[in-house]
């Protein structure tokens, strides 16, 4: 029979259906090998991008010149403009503002062929390490309310170039499913004067059903109510609003990459989407709002029933997604 | 330059990136023809489904035999369950119910090559008083809050078997997006004693740059924000909460089918997602929710920053939009 879980952080209800239970392998998604040819993000090609906005090169370098190990350049396309107007238009019922903000590539290496999974691990620290300086720089920009950093991993799940890179766009407005979040987080310290975040680490790690892997800093969990099949989230295991402030880059390296290789292993390569959960600018320290990376493999597909409701069915509980992933040889 | 706009009833903001700009065709998605093969909601195939749960046929026919026109049977493997019970367990933080519910699919023609759009009107009528009975039925089921009916149209968007049909869920709560909705359009009540949908309405006939087309009874309109391009809406004119109830399923049928007509003209036969929003079983008469179709061609992809923020990138202006299909030679 199936149930209805609701998840404590979002308010989101999903279906976890288990007669369409499927196993890992009967997904059948998976990314396309890569196919070479021109590429922009590929070293020697770095002046066909947008002029750089910061990389981590030897010093004495020159921008847009090789060498770089990790590189930000503005989307060629972007969706907001750091030199627009933030007007405020009202009309009627209807209210719009100006596109004000910034969309930038994180690209995460030289080389084409790697991928976040199979990146070197002092590479993946220098890029989280990046997605620290970027929100840093950003957050200067008092008409930005928030940064989110967001990774489309082959074309299925929205990467429209396949040499691995990351995404940052930043908003003037807390985007909807973090303003969720934050109000009931906020609502769940005022009744228990306790973080959600905190509170579910504990109760996950007393359980450990749904636990995934841990290290000194970080826990990976498949969350209790997931929107997706393999649905995972890695949080920081001390209370901590914004990205990495206690510089464990490392560590969190680490977990990422033995997670996304675990994701690798079982699902046999399938696209993804990985976002990172911040504190909007305004209030960025607080009791109640923990920072976290969701990954999200592409397994099922969004149909009427989602777009209509927001409840999502998942054949996959994560108690067996959790099990499955702890047991992948890596 | 690109801008934000927000969507007065959900409370949901969409970026509209012109730049990204693209004309109808060159979206390049489409429903693939049908392969045919052995079909268990075709005309004869009636005793390879669960038993009937409804539908139109003569007079003395007998259920389950051929003769019918529109059928409706339990979804083979369904979401939710009537038999399950209502069971709500906490579990420190987590909440979560039995999968009480139903899930049924309307199969909208004998007919294994027609489609929403190309169904005779009349078979289109029945379909559409079919929904109405459905739901009618449901609604006595006192554990069941709300009824969704929902269409994918198109492998890409959902859809697992090619005979054209839809999909009914019956859900003991009301789901997110529908309670945002209900939120938002209550307190616009409170604020200007008026139905939001009503002065959308208004105010869209006013200006008559989004209006697609109207007919005595409905409007079919872009609506100001939409998630994706192509995004349409059809609704009553008149205040009404419920599905239908004046009975007008004749009117209802023309203004729906000429729209999918132009949208497979102007997109070449896209995938599309179709769903009903109506009032919650509880407070169903009411003067602030004015249910109305959605019709979301699948065009673009969902991908990180999309579910990260519940935001939405759309390269076409609904001002655009309402254009080409008021345009379509149909």
């Amino acid at each position: 029979m199936s149930e209805l879980r609701k998840d404590p952080v979002s308010g989101g209800w999903v279906i976890i259906s288990v007669e369409r239970g499927k196993r890992p392998t009967d997904f059948g998604m998976r990314v396309s090998p890569k196919k070479g040819g021109f590429c922009a993000f590929c070293k020697g090609n770095e002046y066909t991008t947008p002029p750089e906005i910061a990389a981590i090169r030897p010093d004495g370098s020159s921008p847009n010149t090789p060498g770089w190990s990790t590189r930000v350049v503005p989307n060629k396309f972007p969706a907001l403009h750091i030199e627009s107007e933030l007007d405020k238009i009202a009309d009627g019922v209807y209210h719009k503002m100006g596109g004000v903000g910034a969309h930038e590539v994180i690209i995460e290496s030289p080389d084409h062929d790697v991928t976040l999974s199979t990146l070197p691990l002092k590479s993946l620290e220098d890029v989280l390490r990046m997605f620290h300086c970027r929100i840093s720089d950003l957050k200067k920009d008092k008409r930005l309310k928030y940064v989110l950093i967001f990774k489309n991993e082959g074309a299925a799940a929205g990467a429209s170039l396949e040499h691995s890179h990351t995404q940052l766009i930043a908003l003037p407005i807390v985007p909807k499913l973090v303003h969720e979040e934050i109000v009931n987080a906020r609502l769940y310290h005022e009744h228990k004067g306790q973080c959600i975040f905190c509170d579910i680490i504990q109760q996950e790690k007393m359980a450990n059903i749904r636990v995934v892997s841990e290290n000194e800093c970080y826990l990976c969990l498949s969350p209790y109510a997931p929107r997706s099949p393999f649905e995972t989230w890695i949080l920081p295991k001390k209370h901590e609003c914004g990205f990495a402030p206690d510089g464990s880059f490392s560590l969190l390296a680490q977990i990422l990459q033995q997670t996304l290789k675990q994701i690798d292993k079982i699902l046999n390569l399938p696209p993804y989407n990985m976002m990172i959960h911040i504190s909007p600018f305004e209030n960025e320290i607080n009791e109640y709002y923990h920072w976290h990376i969701e990954i999200k493999p592409l397994l099922t597909k969004i149909a009427g029933f989602e777009w209509g409701s927001g409840f999502y069915i998942n054949p996959t509980p994560p108690e067996e997604a959790a099990k499955f992933m702890r047991e992948a040889q890596i």
